[in-house]
This record gives C-alpha cells, sequence and structure tokens, in this order.
C-alpha cells in the first residue's frame, strides 16, 4: 500500500452535495481512501509528520470519469478525417483494426492512458477488441477502468466468431472480479453490428454477472433508419423490446432519441454516455441533452476514441457540452457549466454505478483527485473556479494526478508509465497503420 | 534591430500556396523577415555562425491571426456564464465597462496578450475602450495588432460623446502611421449601438484614411429583427444602403445572413471574422460558414473576449471551427482541418489586408512563427500534420512564438512580458469589478 498522502493547495472543489468550495483545502489519502477533508491548517495539526504535497495555486478536484471510449484507438489518431462516415470507416478504420494484435492494442491503450492521465482523468469506461491488453495497459498505468471485449455479429481479430466472445467475456468478468481497479463488462457493440439474439446474451451475461452492459446507442440518422427497416422501431423502442433497457445499461451516444425514446430512457433508469465533440466530427449532429436533463437521465461524458475526436482531454469535452447545446438552443442558458462538471465527475460515477466510490471528495471515497495549476494567464483572474474549470482550463494545466492513494503523476511527470518508451513503440506502429491504409487505397 | 536567427525543427509548414511540409526545416529571421526557408542542413551551410534555436520535436508553422477579440475583457473572464444575454450585459458587462480607466484596460490587455502568446497567436485585431492602453500594452508585448476605439451612440467611459470618438479615431490612426506593428483602424460597435449617421462617418474616415472598417454584424436573431423593426432590412442590407459594404469591411460574427445577404456579402468583397465559440456560449447560434465559403468569402477566426468564451486560444477555436458546422449540417464533409487552420493564418492575415506579409512562411514576409511541440502523448503519431493541429493540439502546445524576427517566448516562458506581475493586478482588479457587479445586484 502507498504510504499516506496530505494533499493541499489554494483551492479545494468537494463537488459533493454541499459543494463547498474550501480555500487553503487539503484531503488526506490514506490506504487508497479519502480519511479526512478540510483546511491545510486543520488537516496537518490533526496529522503531524504525514508526508505533503503543497501546490500554492493548485486547485483539488475529483479526477474527471471517462465514460465511453476505445483507448487503444490512439494509434489511428488523425489517419483519416473529414471523410465520409463510411468510407472512414471501410476504407480506414476496418482495414487497419483487421490487422490489430493484442500487444498492438497494449501499445495503443497505453498511449491514452499517458494522455488520459496528463488531462486530469482518473477513470474510464473502455470497450475494444484485445479487452485484456487494455487491461493490462490500465494496471501499469495504475487508472480505474470498467472495460469490455466488444462483441458483434462478424469475426473479430481477437475472439473469433461471436460466441467466442461472450465466452470471453463471461472469462474475463470472472477473472478481474476481485480486482480493486479494473472491472470487467459486458459490451454489445452496437444495435446495427449485433443480431437481437446477440444482444440478448450479452445482456443475460450482464445480470447474471451483476455488471455494465455497454453499447453504442442512436448515434446517426443511418442507424435509427436502418434499425426502423429491419426491426420497424427505433433503436431505444428496439431494445425495449427486446428487454435490454435498465439502470446497468450505458449507452453511448443517444444523438437521434426523440421524445418517446426519451421518456423511455428516463422510465428505465438508463445511463447515457453524452460523446459530444465525436458527435461533431463524425456528422452525427447534436444529442438532445437538455430533454435528457429534463427527463432526469444519469447524463455522463465521453470523449469516444481518438478517431473521431480526435484526443481524450475531458477539460475539452466538458468544454464543448457547456457551449453546444447552447447553440443547438440558440439559448446562453442550456447545459451550465454545473451541468458539465457534474457530467464528467459524479454524472460519469453515477454511469458506471460507482457512486459511493468516485465522483467527488468525501471522507470514505476513494482518494481519485487531480490538482489544476490556476496561476496562469488564461486562468486568472478567478471569479468562479467551476466556470473557470469548465470554459477556460485545459486539460494540460492538470499538475498532479492521484488514483486510489497512489500519485500517477506529479508535476507533469507521469510516474506510473515510460511516456517516452510508449510513444516510440506508437510512432512505429503507425508505419504499419499508414501502409495498410494506403495499400486500401490503392 | 534583433539578431538574424535560425529556427529549425523536425518540420516546417509554411502554408503558402504549393503548401510543403519540409521535414527538418528550418527558417532564417533577419531584420523582422523571413529571409530563408529549407532544410535545417541547407541553411546551416548557407549561413554558418548564424544564432541557431533548434527544437527536435517542434513544427514550426505561421504564427495565427486572431481577427476578432477585445483583449482587455479578460478581466471580466468568468465574471458572469450561462445567463441570459440581456442580464449578462446590463447587470454584468455594462457596469463595470463603465467604471474601466485607461490602466485598467491595460492591465487587462497586457493579461490577454500573455495567453495569445501563450497559445499562439501573433497578429490580433482588437476593438475597445481605451484603445490607446490597448495599444500600449500590445507594444510592450511585441505582438502585431490592428486596434480601434470602439465607437457608439452613447457616452463613453473613455472619450464621452460619440463626436470625440470620432476625432480620438483619426488621431489614433494619425499617430500609428509609421508604426511597424500597430495599425489604428476604424471601429463602429454595431447596427444597433451605432446610427446610420455615425455608421457612415466611421466609414468615411477609414476610407479616408485608407484603413480596416470593424464591427459587428449580424450576430444574433435579435439584432436581425430589431433592424428589420428599425431600418426595414437586414443588417447586411442595412450596411449595403449605407454605402458601407466593401473590401476593407471586417465583420464580426454574421450568424444570421440569408442566401440573399451571403451573396451581399461576397460581391462586395466583405471579410467575416467567424467567432463560433462565442456564438455558441452566448447563445447566437452557428454562422452558415459552409454558405460563406461556398460563395467565396474571405473566412477569418476570431475568439471575440474572454468575457464570452472564456479564453482567447486560437488552437481552441480551430479545434470548433472544423467540428461545429460537421454537427449543424450532420455532414463529416463540412469545414475541413485545412480550411480551418487557413482561416487561422492566411485567412486572418487577408482579412486585415496584410496578405502579403503574414499568414503564411515566404520568403520577404515578417518572421511571424511559432514552435508547437509535437513530442507528446495527445500528438502521438502522426499521420498529418494539419489534422494534428486542427484536431489534437492546444494553445498550450507551444513552445516558442516569434514576431517580426523577435521571440516573445521560448520554451514556454514569455520573455517580453512580466506574467507575474501582470497576474498579480489582473487579481487586484478582479476584486473591485466582483464588488460592482455584487453591488448591481443587490
Ligand atoms: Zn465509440
Ligand atoms: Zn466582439
Amino acid at each position: 500500500m502507498t504510504q499516506p498522502l496530505l494533499l493541499s493547495g489554494r483551492y479545494l472543489l468537494t463537488l459533493d452535495a454541499a459543494h463547498p468550495c474550501i480555500e487553503d483545502g487539503a484531503l488526506l489519502a490514506r490506504d487508497g481512501r479519502i480519511a479526512a477533508i478540510g483546511t491545510r491548517a486543520e488537516l496537518a495539526a490533526r496529522h503531524p509528520g504525514v508526508r505533503a504535497l503543497h501546490t500554492p495555486h493548485g486547485l483539488i478536484m475529483p479526477g474527471l470519469v471517462n465514460t465511453h471510449t476505445h483507448a487503444a484507438m490512439a494509434l489511428f489518431r488523425g489517419l483519416a478525417d473529414d471523410l465520409p462516415l463510411m468510407e472512414w470507416l471501410q476504407d480506414y478504420i476496418f482495414p487497419v483494426e483487421a490487422t490489430l494484435t493484442a500487444d498492438m492494442v497494449r501499445v495503443g491503450a497505453l498511449l491514452s492512458c499517458c494522455e488520459m492521465i496528463r488531462s486530469g482523468t482518473t477513470s474510464f469506461c473502455d470497450m475494444y477488441l484485445f479487452a485484456e491488453a487494455v487491461a493490462q495497459a490500465t494496471e501499469q498505468s495504475g487508472m480505474r477502468a470498467w472495460l469490455g471485449e466488444a462483441v458483434y455479429d462478424f469475426p473479430s481479430p481477437c475472439y473469433g466468431e461471436p460466441a467466442n466472445g461472450v465466452r470471453l467475456t463471461r472469462d474475463l468478468i470472472a477473472r478481474f472480479r476481485q480486482h480493486p481497479l479494473i472491472h470487467a463488462i459486458s459490451v454489445a457493440h452496437a444495435v446495427y453490428t449485433c443480431s437481437p439474439d446477440l444482444l440478448v446474451q450479452m445482456a443475460e451475461l450482464a445480470r447474471q454477472e451483476d455488471v455494465l452492459l455497454a453499447l453504442h446507442l442512436a448515434e446517426n440518422a443511418e442507424e435509427d433508419q436502418s434499425c426502423r427497416e429491419r426491426y420497424g422501431s427505433s433503436p431505444v423502442q428496439h431494445l425495449e423490446r427486446l428487454g435490454i433497457l435498465g439502470p446497468k445499461l450505458l449507452a453511448a451516444h443517444c444523438v437521434t432519441p426523440d421524445a418517446a425514446d426519451t421518456q423511455l430512457l428516463a422510465r428505465r433508469g438508463v445511463k447515457v454516455a453524452h460523446c459530444p465533440q465525436s458527435n461533431m466530427k463524425l456528422g452525427s449532429g447534436i444529442a438532445p441533452i437538455d430533454s435528457f436533463l429534463q427527463a432526469g437521465i444519469c447524463v455522463s461524458l465521453g470523449t469516444d476514441g481518438s478517431a473521431s475526436n480526435n484526443t481524450v482531454d475531458m477539460f475539452a469535452e466538458m468544454n464543448v457540452m457547456a457551449k453546444i447545446h447552447k447553440a443547438r438552443r440558440c439559448d446562453p442558458l442550456q447545459v451550465t457549466a454545473e451541468e458539465s462538471l457534474h457530467a464528467a465527475t459524479l454524472g460519469g460515477a453515477r454511469a458506471l454505478g460507482a457512486e459511493a466510490h468516485i465522483g467527488s471528495l468525501q471522507k470514505g471515497k476513494a482518494a481519485d483527485c487531480i490538482v489544476v495549476d490556476m496561476d496562469q494567464p488564461h486562468l486568472t483572474p478567478l471569479y468562479n473556479p467551476v466556470s473557470q474549470l469548465v470554459y477556460a482550463a485545459r486539460g494540460s494545466d492538470v499538475l498532479h494526478s492521484m488514483v486510489n492513494g497512489r500519485l500517477l503523476m506529479q508535476d507533469r511527470k507521469v510516474l506510473s508509465l515510460d511516456e517516452a518508451g510508449i510513444m516510440a513503440e506508437a510512432r512505429a506502429l503507425a508505419g504499419h497503420f499508414a501502409r495498410v491504409a494506403k495499400k486500401r487505397q490503392a
């Protein structure tokens, strides 16, 4: 176990229900948990001699929770952009994914972990191929994750036939059952890539094992239309008919739900992973988050993979979330800075069923937090910390990151990973992917 | 004059017509201009003994051009957000602006200059109160700017009656006529704050002095509607009737133009300063940039002031510009990374009538450039430099900045300004503004 650590700064933002901003605040991390919260003076007096990390201009806050990503896709960052969706998928993403190996996925996930740690994310939810390699990378990074093997109707470069995917998921869940930081989950890729039978199987598995079921849902007009043509219902209604909607379903995107779909999502307690930047860049549209919030749906925030964003910086995602809905409705009251920050912290925790452990700084919760350097021109002056974090801060403003009481980054040096080595490995792989994509073009 | 300097890096992106990405590229800055461009080996051989700054993982590119900002409004960053437009203006912005002095504006402009230099902007176009104080701050910073005193129908805390504003502008233009870096321009605040007579006076002045006329135009539905009610025409048509539309008009926002307005803007050669993030945050909407580009209108990029963005980071602005139009049209082909980068460089140069001097790296142009650190997880791997700059880079990735051959920042240390002192002055003023805003609430 790591030593106790007294973390202190100019401000501490708990984001708990009382929501105080403690000046000269501090928290004591012990045995992976938050043992105490208060002012620096109080905690230092109560815990003399404890190892301390004080950041005079730092703001301490909960680590960010990214509820939808494909970490390994960092390998494809900028491989292809500004293309029609089908050309992007069929000429670039699918061909390079067909050549993936577990080791490549491990390198890509490590690269994303470096980036996530550097930009303030402490927990993430991942779905991809070779989930075991993602787990291995995550373990090395020290981050907290919910992750699963993406299962769909066609053969996977990882597990071959779909039936093997179901088995693999069951094994993965069993293997990580006792892990302190990694939770294996059930993943069905999407309504348009999974038969009703496969969807039901993955949902059954999730229910039996009492884990999350994560999937892409109602991402764009094409999905909506094809679902209506094949099944005579919207993607949301399709899942309802299959009995899959429920409080342990984490649905990424949800751009196309109409009012009836929204009521259904709310009634069943489905959790939404809002991915505004990916939805923008792929031309999917803008999710009706205002309706979701009004209906009481739990909205969390995700970056999606770096092939469609092209970063996993949750500060950028919060910033866009707080602005895009104002543009959509021509209304500056839509989605406040508070609501956006909530989606990236407690909303994420709740979406993952981990509200009791992460998402806010409270005694007894896990010691997952970050320290933001507020002593910079673009964060000056400071009238309102929440506004500053959402509308002005960038991922690069994060100085330190702690997960489960362990410092993963200090003064912008990632302690848990060999960044230079990982970047070198990723660069070497990029040559291979560029050749695969080029060959396809020829 | 500053010493010659040989700047070299892993890549050099000229953004000129041929648009090469020179590997191991370099440029020689001499007497404020680009004396040579080539590979590092070539230039080092041709210019032995010249002072050199080599960045092994650096990408050298033109400095970014921000064509619409109010630098001093950095003082109001986060003072009030998520409010109805009129409440935000009347209860916060107008009351605090009424208390402004030249010295406060100087401090705010210095703060923005720090932020702009740190995030890759080398040229900007500013309109605000106490323009002379903005000029003073700009001169101190070493940046290049086009700036003017905002003139409107009501009394200004700077010049009092509108007639004085016209005189002040004429004096300012005369005084900066020979300045190497600062260009004074004519500024009319907007159609809804300036009488037709005042608009015509400021346009006349611009014509006589052969300088730009900058204004806010067609920003939102309220402006469009009130203009139609008062003058029976859209804001664009209103300016056409007054004879003000022309190639030296730089119009910020342009969110509401319809097809007829767009044709008019194109025919008259009006330049547009697109401010997507400000338009989003204030709930103004999304400008029809796709139609503008199709009509051949010169589109440049602006951040607007930090009261409505809340930063002046042009990398963030480029990123949003390349995505927001894809969301608006549900079409991933709208506004490419190339088009966004162009708006932030050559488009900006052209909008300011400075295409011959800035916006691309070419022999004979001013030595205004930045060096971006590409050796970071979120910029790895690198398939396409343009995609990486627009979709993945952040302002904080800029290592060095040079304007007119002078290094303004090296290794993220701003050389021309005392950042700590400026931040301290801004923090002290923030207390005053918070009190003014609070008093108004009471
Ligand atoms: Zn996804
Ligand atoms: Zn403006």
